[in-house]
Parts: structure tokens; C-alpha cells; sequence
């Protein structure tokens, strides 16, 4: 295992990405770099700074991803009203794509042969990690420790700590959950635990980005959201960064108990799992972006993007983030969110995100046509008849013919 | 015009409709037979008998439809989790197929050579009825008055009502409404007024069926839905019928603030229409299909349902419940939902509905392998390595030979 | 029908045409304006010059409109290897937008404020006609003389002919055959007359543009076509136009007894169609780049083309072509061509189009990974085994739960 | 490696799998059972029994599965036209699910704990092999010996053969070839030696199943194919069963040169590769079995099964036969053919299998509504124009509010 020198890690600062720094350092007798981004996930990184150098690295980088984050992964995503299994926001798979890509950059400029991720052997975020790092730099070698090491149980973990000399106490605020949590801008995800069971309902104090909506205010909060091509960029009427707008969403949802998800999903490695998550901006975000598109866009092109959408979903997903399909899918959407502008008024309350208005100078809403009141000749009611016509005529002739569409 | 002899018409008792019986009687010297149905719209279908009478019918139809529109063509749409634009739940556009194999078994029985309907040329229903009628009696004729008549203001309608001696209380409670609304078991609907205007926001005192989550109950209620082959028996434990069922859940919807919707949607005709809905029950049975589904269905079985399901909503919505492509798809649906037997449990507070559990003994999560615990062998994390490599391969491929994945 | 002033006419120089342009004149009391393109179909169009002028038109235009017809339309089309129900290569279908274009245009440009055409009311050329027209300039008024006159026997035409003094030679060499024929650089059709039995096999002297497989030499012709981002650029090495390739390709495949299809097709105003079609040098085309994709698509993008694939072919069959959604697929299939680069090596025998050999610097071919024998370790066959579990898991997962895949 | 008692293989009497006996009973010290088929590769099955008892096999399985291969197999995915990346009629992917099938059901009647084959680690067999089983019976062990031995060059092989006494005459016939072939009653496959340049044109004397087409007789062959719910069940008015019907066709079509097919596909498993094929008998069902659909199947029944197929063709590929998601589209597929009844007659020449005539007691084709000549009313042509101008409705909505459908 002497092949490689010098090796990437995405390191969190805590304990279970601290090991993993030693751990490489002992069985790849190789140079680690440390890779700490804030994706937004609420918890500084600068102190990851000074484990790193106790740990003996010396290339430490510690970037602030937030508005790369969400322009250029969370924006595109929303575009396409991407949803996982009717439900997952993808929250986390969104994510790992960027990470993927700072750790080439960064073993491209340190000439790192290697990247090394937290990942564990059962789960998605391996694949996103991975099939992103291949596909941006097919030479790489990724050592997965979870799916090496034997340190699988707290127990092992603990004595190699104690053996090695890491301090306990990088474990950090996070570990006291039972649960195995994940967050960055778009959401914070809870795996394990008691959640195991299917059956079992989620206790209150898991959740930590949302009120409940029982605790949540009792009058209602009215935002309006405008979209440019598609993307939101004012909020009340002021323009903010894709981050800064992110974060804002957070917050509103979160406190109007917004966002809450309990779902069993299918991981690309073959199993079911167990999922919650809070996704409050996130979910204020498609269901404006919804509404936009449900003035401005054309007909067929929403038909086709939600056609396309299962798909885009699943792809990202899996991890293809860095793939041409990915890329095609994308090439149509954002084709399709030239004339996506205007305003949406929202009404957030305990638990709900409704949409009470939706307006737009690109609007396709002609209410000349639409009305139920006289229209003035735009619309020829007659012209209803022929179109139902020949529509029917397939029908007809094989009603004619003696076919049953009856079961 | 005289080749008519004998009309079947959809007639629902009211004003508007009555002046459709008199009009076809004077129009095209016909016989009109008329055939009301209880689909669950909230009112009472027998004074319809009376008021036909009144008008020198003869041939009078009432039906009471409900468990078979539950049965035959609520629960197969919901097998599909479909959903049309990402928002509507086809409350309309499900009940108009049944509408249209009742006109044309009557016609059938009474030996009418056309059906009629009052419907206006410019909306989907009118496509529905016709579709559908075509579909099942291809030498039909249609007689859609909106579409013929100068009848097109009320005080043109009024007049004729005076004219032609149409008590004008037939126009009954629902027209005091300033909306057209129509409703059957699953949904209720409102359209044109000011709701034309699509930014401006629905008033509290529009929504019939459900109170609005402010006005909801400070404490959630639980409940348990049964599934058996995909579609829900029972409720609390207790075995209820199609009807039954869908009937107690916009109880408990409506009492919940459940099931509103607010949205612009895009007619098969060709323009967009604003829509406010309310749809308790198929709120709630939408999120927990999806719930029992998650454990109990195959992935790549609930992707590929996902993918066909816009498809398969729009053939709803444009009216295409009769025809070869939405059995083809009902037969690939109806495959899957063989193992879709389970419980899933619910709770309902102030307009969210919130899955909290889900339970089957044709579950497919394994425990043994999702855990984060030691899986004791189930799963080999050293798989994952091959997996992810040989997924990576073709983009490994292609980056070697030069190709980049970033935009 | 006075509100028409001016009317721009799709105008052949045929006897048809030549009578709508009369009978625009007498029926509207419009000045008529006169069309005619040059896209291939192999007659002369100067001739409809004094034709137009012998009928009163004092606006005439005569466009050579090849080299757009196959840079703008054709090789789009070409890049998505669509084909109509897995037969039918969309010569008819791909020419009509320009035609609708270019009349546009003139309407434009002369203040012509309706357009008329000569096809029939029961063909799909109406539709991709107006569709056109309609999306370009919605306000365009349309008259499909077809649809509104009289003169629907070619005995009722011959006389309004002779009425009106409509030189009958007009009729030209084109109408001795007893088909319905239609001609543009991509294909030539046939229908009516005997093909309306569709068990009736075509007779040889029918068909125009290629000798039969008999006839074709009994040695067979190689050729190269070099491919640059998906489109066709050279021919055996040499640089040829667009429309200098496809006329080209044309020859050839002629000469070779290629490209004849003999077709019931589903019209998209609702009846089935019997149809014969010569497709020479586009049968080479779609056989060369399918070739070329072999080797330079990526796997999954090639996939997805292939699902896209039949949606794209059948919005331009139904007359979509200016639409948004045909954008969107445009632009996702045209993300794909950048690296479709390289050279098709084809025999050509007898109505075969063999694909012999196919080289690209983008090619993704890996000799050193597809070989038989020893690859050097650039493919590590372990892998496989992961790959396999884990993409068995669910299906293992299933069957331990008890589920049967046998029927 | 003492944990496997018993293990069936897939055992062709070659020389490979002979070595592969030898190879499991001293590397897994257990009992190797063989199971040999006649799925129509057209060699002997029986000799196979000699071979295994010489190599102290006790339990040996001998089996003619030629009509359930095609009954069962080829048969249900001919009804979906059926091709992989536009070429590949998938001839060898067809038959590894059945070949998986029978080792599980022999597996379960010996006892045996594991199954093996001779496909190598780096093709799609190795896939569809352990797929298959997996999803048949979960808990087998499957020992790839490709993906585990070090005999992977012909001189470890022929030594291993000296040093157990293993005859070297079994190599057989076969092997003289330079190429990897594989055959079964759909097809021939050529891979490897000078194909794997893609630029290398095959030689004439590599193909075996049928003649040139310049070889090919200068009179052309008519045939009829009779179909029955999507199946050919009589050929020239003679019933014959599956395989018959599928033997005879693959003559008739060797005979005249049809059914070669040279391309580059993309694997499973991540490379591209060149392969060879001869499918006579399969390229003249596909062209018969599109021309009955063209006179039988509703129109969107028909688009429907195209955009369904790339998927259903790409499971099959990739191995996933015995999977819901197949039975899902083959449900849907299976609902659309019960009408698909009739004759079809084809012209068999130098290569070209053309479609010259088709007919069906339920055909949809309409000459009344078709024809050129007068309907006598069948086809109103006015219903066209309403058909058009609300299907443009949209469009000109668009363009109205200044939206440009030109690049």
C-alpha cells in the first residue's frame, strides 16, 4: 500500500474524520491534506484549522463553498423541481458533487495521488463522492476507510483513539444525537437510531432546524419571491446573493415549522433506508418555483420537464452530478427558463407553504381567453368541436372495428 | 337539425342545465332523457326527478355512483400516485369518464342517438364527456349547447328562462356562489371571479369542505390507513368500502384544515386557468399510498411508476380514461401493487398531513442491512468498491480522452 | 370575407395551386402573392414565375432554400436519429416548417396578412403548416382552400378550370402518375390510388428516386462520410455542403437501390396511412451517425437520445417543430454532438447499408479494457462481482421476503 | 473456501467449461453438477454427457429448451420490437435468463448451494447469469471462475489441461475460430481477435449462419407470417410451433443473405465493444411483427410502446429479466397485442427483408376515411381546422406575449 504519497481527505473537524487522518497517515505511511468546507452546515470550520495541524498536516484547506453551493448545484437542481421517490429533496446528494470537486482541484494543485472520504460502505454519499472524483479525474485513487478499516464499532473506534492519542473530545457538540445527522444550506438529515423502525414516529427533540408546527407562531408570514430565468434572486423586493437567500429561507421556514420530511427511500447500493430531514427553505423553493413556472411556462415544456424530472432526480441522486446525461437534462431545463420571472406571493404557516399569488410580465395567463365572461371573440368555443373530432377519431374507429375499452 | 329523435343529457337539477332540457326539446325536437348522478357532490341528487318531470320528461335517470367512482376509477388513479402539474389531484377530471359510460349505457337503454352535457367550449370537462362517449359508442352524436347557442350572458339566459316559463329557483344555493364550482367525492372546485386575477388571493369564506388551518383544532388526530393491493381498506382498523372510505377522509381532512389547493393550471384546450381545489380525503391517501408504497415497493419498480405517472396523469386530465394508452399504463400500475399491503399511520394537523409510520409484512426494508449497526454479514461494504467502479467506468473512459464534465 | 387583403400562397406552379390562386382571388377579393421554394424536389421553379404572372400576381418570389433546408432542419433532425413508429424518416414531415417559415416571412414582408397552402384537410401537412405559422405570427389568418371549397372531384376542378381559363398543361408532368406524390431533398412519398390496399404490393415503375435491389450494380460502392459535432462534413475526404451532401448521398443511394419504405403510418389528425417513400441518401445518413455515436457517445447519453428519440420524431410528424418543447430536447440532444466527430466507412449493396468500420480522436472505444486478451490490469474483473451484488440486492432482498419474478 | 458442497454449472463440453469442472472439484473440493442446453446453437447437447462423466461428473442435466426459449423468452420480447442502441436485436442477452433459471430450479432439485458459469468478469453474461439467479434464489453462491483463477492466458489453460489430464480435444470445433462466438436460436455473435478494431472491416468467412448478400440468390423469396396476439404462429399458412417457426425463419433469412449486423455497443459493465452478429430469423419478425402493429395498434398505443422500448430493450441488455420492473412493461406491453392479429408478406432479397403487404380482420386502417377520393362523409374536413387552431392556441398565446420559437 506504499503507492501513494499523498492523499485528499474531506474533513469535518470531528472525531470521526480525525481518525480517519491518523488512520491514513499509519496504514498508507502517505502525507494527508485536509479538505473542511462550509456548505452552510452550521458549525464553524475554522476550528478544524488547529485538529488538523495536532494531527500533523500540514496542507490544511478550509474553503467557504455557500454561494458556489447554491448557484451552481441548489439553483440548477430547483430548476428542474427535482424530487426523489415523490418526496426527498436531496438535500445531501446535491452536496456531494462540490465536495467531490474541490477535492480534485485540491489534489491537483498539492499533487495528491489520492482523496479519502468519511463515508460509510452502506450508503449513497461513497458513490457521489466517488463517481464525481472519477469523472473529473479518472487517475485518482480513493481509499473509502469505512469499507477498509476494522474499526467498526465504537468500541474499536475509542481504543484506537486512545492508543493513537486523539483527543475524545474532537467528537464534538453533534455526536450527542442518537442519530446520524448530515447538514449544509439546503437541509439537515437524521439517519438511524430508533428511526430504524418504520413504524416508529420521530421524536420532537430530534429536529433541530424547524419548530414543530404545533410550536410554530399562530398569525401567518407573508413573503413574495421574485424569480429571474428561473432563479430566485429578491425577497420582499430586495435582491440577495443565492446564499444569503438560501439561509433567509431557512430561517422563515424553520420558524413557521416548515420543511419536515419521514420517509423510507431506495439507496443506489440496494437497500432501504430510513430518512428524516428538514429542508425548510428548500421546500418554500419548489413550491415557488412551481407556481412561477405555472404562469410563465409553456405548456408542453412543463409536461416534458416533469416527464424528465424523475430521471434528473435520480441521477443526482446516484451521484451522476458530473455526467453528460446530467448535463443533457440540464442543457433542456434551463432551455426551457428564459421567460420564468416575475413574483410569487407566499403564505407560510405551521407547517404550510401556500401559494396565494403569482404574477409575471412574461405571464401566459391571458385572461381575455381564460374568463368565464364573455370574451369578446378571442377564443372560437366552435373550434372546441373539431378539435374533439379528430382527437376522438382513433377511438372511434376502433369502437367501430369492435374494441372495448372497457376491462 | 331534425335527426335527433332522443337525447340523453347530464343534468344536475339546475338552473342551467334545466335550460338545456328546454332548449334541446325546442332546438332539436327531441326527446330528452335525462341522468343525474350521485358522485358524491354534496347535494341531494332525487329533487332532480321532480324538476325533470316539470320540464315533460319522461325518462327519468338517477343513480347513486358512488362506490362505483371510488372503486373503479378513484382507487386505480391513486395506484399511480397521480398528480397533474406537480399540484392537481384530477378531482374533476376522474369523475367525467364515469359521467360518460352512464350516458352512453343509457342511451343504449332508451335508444337515444346523442348525449348532451353543460359543459362550455372552453374547458377540459367538455373534451372528457366527448372522449369518452366517443370511446364507448363511436356513432354518437354530441350535442354540446355552450358550444351552439347564443345563450352566452345571464341576462340572455334569464330571458329565456321568462320565455320559456324555467322557474328560476332551479338555479338553487351553489349558483349564489360568485365562482363555478362543481364537486364529487373527491374534490371540490372553484373557477372565474376574481380568481381570474392570478395574484390575487383566494378569500377564506370561498372554501366549502375544509375549515382553515387556523381555524383546525389545536391537537393533532392519528389515524391508521389499512392498504391491500394498493388501495386502502381499512381505517383505524376498521374495514370501510371505497365510498365509505374516501368519505370519512374528507371528514377528517376537511376537519383539519387538510387538502387546499391554490393553483394555475394548463387546459387541453390550450390556455391556462386558474383553479382553487379542495381535495381532503385524496390529500391524505395520496401521502400515505406513497408511504406504504416506500417499504413495500421495488425500487426501480417506484421509478419507473414515477416516470410514467405525468404521462398517465395528463391522459386523465386531457380525458383519455378510455382508451388503449392509459390501460397499457393501468396494466404495468396494476402489476406492481401486488405486495402493496400494510398500514400506514397518519397525523393531521392544521393542513399538513404527516406520515409517522408505516408497517407491512410484505416490507422490503431489511433492518439487518440498513443498519448503522454491525450488520453481522448481511451486507459486504467491499461490493461497494466494484460497484462504484465499474458505474465509473465509461466516465473514467471519457475523461481520459479529454472530455471535462464541468460546464 | 372581405377582411382579407392580401394572402401569400404556398405556390408549386401546379394545376392546384395554380386554381387556389384563382380562387383566392375571386373568393376573398384578395391580391395574392406567390411562393415558391426550390427545397430539392427536383423541378424546376423559375417556371412558376410566368405561371403566377399569366395569373395576375404581381408579387412573386422564387427562393433556392436547399442549403438552409438541410443545415437547419434536416441535419438537426439527423443529430436525434429520429424516426416516425421505427419506420418512417420524416422527409415530409421536416420540410414543412421552413415552408411555413419562409411564408411568414413574406407575409412580413409584403403585408400580406393571411397565408394560404394547398394541402388537404385530412393530412398532417395542414397541421405542420399552420402549427408554424401560427407559433411565428400568431395573428396570421390561414385559408386552406381544401377545407372550405367545392371543388373536390377532379371533374368539378377541371371545370371551374375551364371557367376561369386555368391553362390545364399547368397541370405538369407530375400528375401522370396515379400517386399522391410530394418531393424534397430528403425523400419523395407516394400514397393513394392502389396503395390504399395495403396488402397490395407496390409495383416497380412507381417509384422514382431509385432503381430496385435488382437493378442496383452487383458490385457495391465503399464510402466514407466524415462527421463533425454530429453533422455529415465530408464525403470520401472532401468537404461538401449540406445540401451538396444530401444530393450527393442521394445519388448514391439511388444507385444502390437504398432507402425505399413501403408504411402504414398513424396520421396525427387520427386515421392510418398507407405510404411509400424513397429516403436515399437519409437511410445512409441515419445508419453513418448512429455509427459514429457508437463509438464516441457516452453509454447513458446515447441512451437517453434513444428515449427522447421517439417524442422528438413524433413533434415533428405532428408539426411541432417551432414549439418549445422541441427546443428543449433540440438543445439536450445537441449538448450531446461535441465530441460526435470522426469516419463512417459504408458499403453500399443492393439496398444494404452496411457499416464496416467507424474511426474518431474522440472515440471511447478502450482497446486496452474491451480486449480478449490480456489487458495489463486496466480492468480489474474483481470488480465485477460487487457490481453484480449490489445491483442484486433488491432483487435478493425481494426474493427473501418470498417474491417470485416468475410469471 | 470449504463451504460450498455442491455447485451446478453451466457446462457446454467445451473446453473451457471442462476445465472449469476440473477447477471447482479441486478448488472447492465439491461435487459439480453439469447442465448442458439445446437453446439452438446448433451443436450436439448429448456428447456433453461423456465428456462430463469423464470428468467424474455423477449428476449431469442434458436438456432441450429450445421451445420454452422461444415461447417464453423471445417470444414476449418481440412484442416490444425489441432493440438495443438502435441495433442489437439481443440475441445473446435473451437467452442467459433462461439458462439462469434452469441452473436454480437444478440447483434446488440436486441440493446444490452454488451455481457457476465460463462468462468472463469483464462482459454482460458474468451479469445477467447472477442476476438472474439471485433474483431467483437469493441465498445462491455463484463462483465466477473467470473473475477468480489465474489461467487467464491459452498457455496457463493448456497447462492446467496437461497437468489434470483433461482432453485437450475438447476444445472442439468451435475454437478454430479466431473470435469469441456464442450462439443460440436467435442469433450468432462474433467479438474479439481483428474486430476489436472498430475500423476493421469482418471478413466474408467469419460469418456462418448466413450466405452474403452478394452470395445470395438473384430471385427474391415471398413469404407470409401469420400472427396471433403479437406472436408468428403460421408462415406461408402453416402453423408451426416457437421454435420451428423461429428455425425455419432463421434459414429462409440465411438464405438470402439477411440478418447481419456489425456495430459497437456499449456494456453493463462500462466499456464499449465491437461485436458481430447474424439474427436472420429475428431481423424478418421485427420488420413483420412493426407492419401487423402499423394495421392493428391504436396510435398511441404504438408511441407508447416506442418510447417504452429503449428501457425495456436496456433491462433485457443489462440482465434484468427476472425483475418488477420488466413486468411492468411487460404487462403494459402484453395489454397492447391482443388485437395484433393478421398476415403479413414479405419480399426476402440479397439482404433486404421488405414489408410488402399487410392485412388483419382488425385492422384499423380505414380506406373509407383514408382514401383520396370522396369519404362520402366519413371524415369531416372542417373538424380539422378547430383541431388545429386549439392545438396552436398555446403557441400563439406565446407568440403574442413576444415569445420567438427561432433560435
Amino acid at each position: 500500500m506504499s503507492d501513494i504519497n499523498k492523499v485528499v481527505l474531506a474533513y469535518s473537524g470531528g472525531l470521526d474524520t480525525s481518525v480517519i487522518v491518523r488512520w491514513l497517515q499509519d496504514t498508507y505511511q502517505c502525507e494527508v491534506v485536509t479538505f473542511t468546507a462550509d456548505i452552510g452546515q452550521g458549525e464553524e470550520v475554522e476550528p478544524a484549522r488547529a485538529k488538523a495541524k495536532a494531527l500533523g498536516v500540514q496542507e490544511i484547506y478550509i474553503d467557504d463553498l455557500r454561494e458556489e453551493y447554491v448557484r451552481d448545484f441548489v439553483y440548477p437542481m430547483f430548476r428542474a423541481n427535482a424530487i426523489y421517490e415523490g418526496e426527498y429533496l436531496l438535500g445531501t446528494s446535491i452536496a456531494r458533487p462540490l465536495i467531490a470537486k474541490r477535492l480534485i482541484e485540491i489534489a491537483n494543485e498539492t499533487g495528491a495521488d489520492a482523496i479519502s472520504h468519511g463515508a460509510t460502505g452502506k450508503g449513497n454519499d461513497q458513490v457521489r463522492f466517488e463517481l464525481g472524483a472519477y469523472s473529473l479525474k479518472p487517475g485518482i485513487k480513493v481509499i473509502a476507510p469505512w469499507r477498509e478499516w476494522d474499526l467498526t464499532s465504537r468500541e474499536t473506534l475509542m481504543a484506537y483513539c486512545a492508543e493513537r492519542n486523539i483527543p475524545v473530545d474532537f467528537a464534538g457538540k453533534k455526536k450527542k444525537s442518537p442519530y446520524s445527522m448530515d447538514a449544509n444550506l439546503l437541509h439537515i438529515s437524521y439517519e438511524g437510531g430508533n428511526l430504524e423502525d418504520p413504524f416508529w414516529e420521530a421524536e420532537e427533540d430530534m429536529w433541530r432546524w424547524s419548530v414543530s408546527p404545533e410550536a410554530a407562531p399562530d398569525t401567518p408570514t407573508y413573503i413574495e419571491i421574485g424569480y429571474q430565468n428561473g432563479d430566485p434572486v429578491t425577497l420582499n423586493g430586495e435582491a440577495l446573493s443565492p446564499a444569503t437567500m438560501l439561509t433567509t429561507l431557512n430561517k422563515l421556514g424553520g420558524d413557521n415549522g416548515i420543511g419536515r420530511l419521514d420517509l423510507v427511500e431506495n439507496r443506489y447500493v440496494g437497500m432501504k433506508s430510513r430518512g428524516c430531514y428538514e429542508t425548510p427553505g428548500g421546500t418554500i423553493m419548489l413550491r415557488a418555483h412551481r407556481a412561477i413556472e405555472s404562469i410563465t411556462l409553456d405548456r408542453e415544456a412543463a409536461h416534458l420537464k416533469d416527464e424528465l424530472m424523475p430521471r434528473y432526480a435520480k441521477l443526482i441522486y446516484n451521484g451522476y452530478w458530473f455526467s453528460p446525461e446530467r448535463r443533457m437534462l440540464q442543457a433542456a431545463i434551463d432551455e426551457s427558463q428564459g421567460f420564468v420571472n416575475g413574483v410569487v406571493r407566499l403564505k407560510l404557516y405551521k407547517g404550510n407553504v401556500v401559494v396565494v399569488g403569482r404574477k409575471s410580465d412574461n405571464s401566459l395567463f391571458d385572461e381575455a381567453i381564460a374568463t368565464f365572461e364573455d370574451d369578446a371573440g378571442a377564443y372560437d368555443q366552435k373550434d372546441a368541436e373539431g378539435f374533439i373530432k379528430l382527437n376522438a377519431l382513433r377511438l372511434r374507429i376502433a369502437a367501430n372495428k369492435g374494441r372495448s375499452q372497457l376491462s
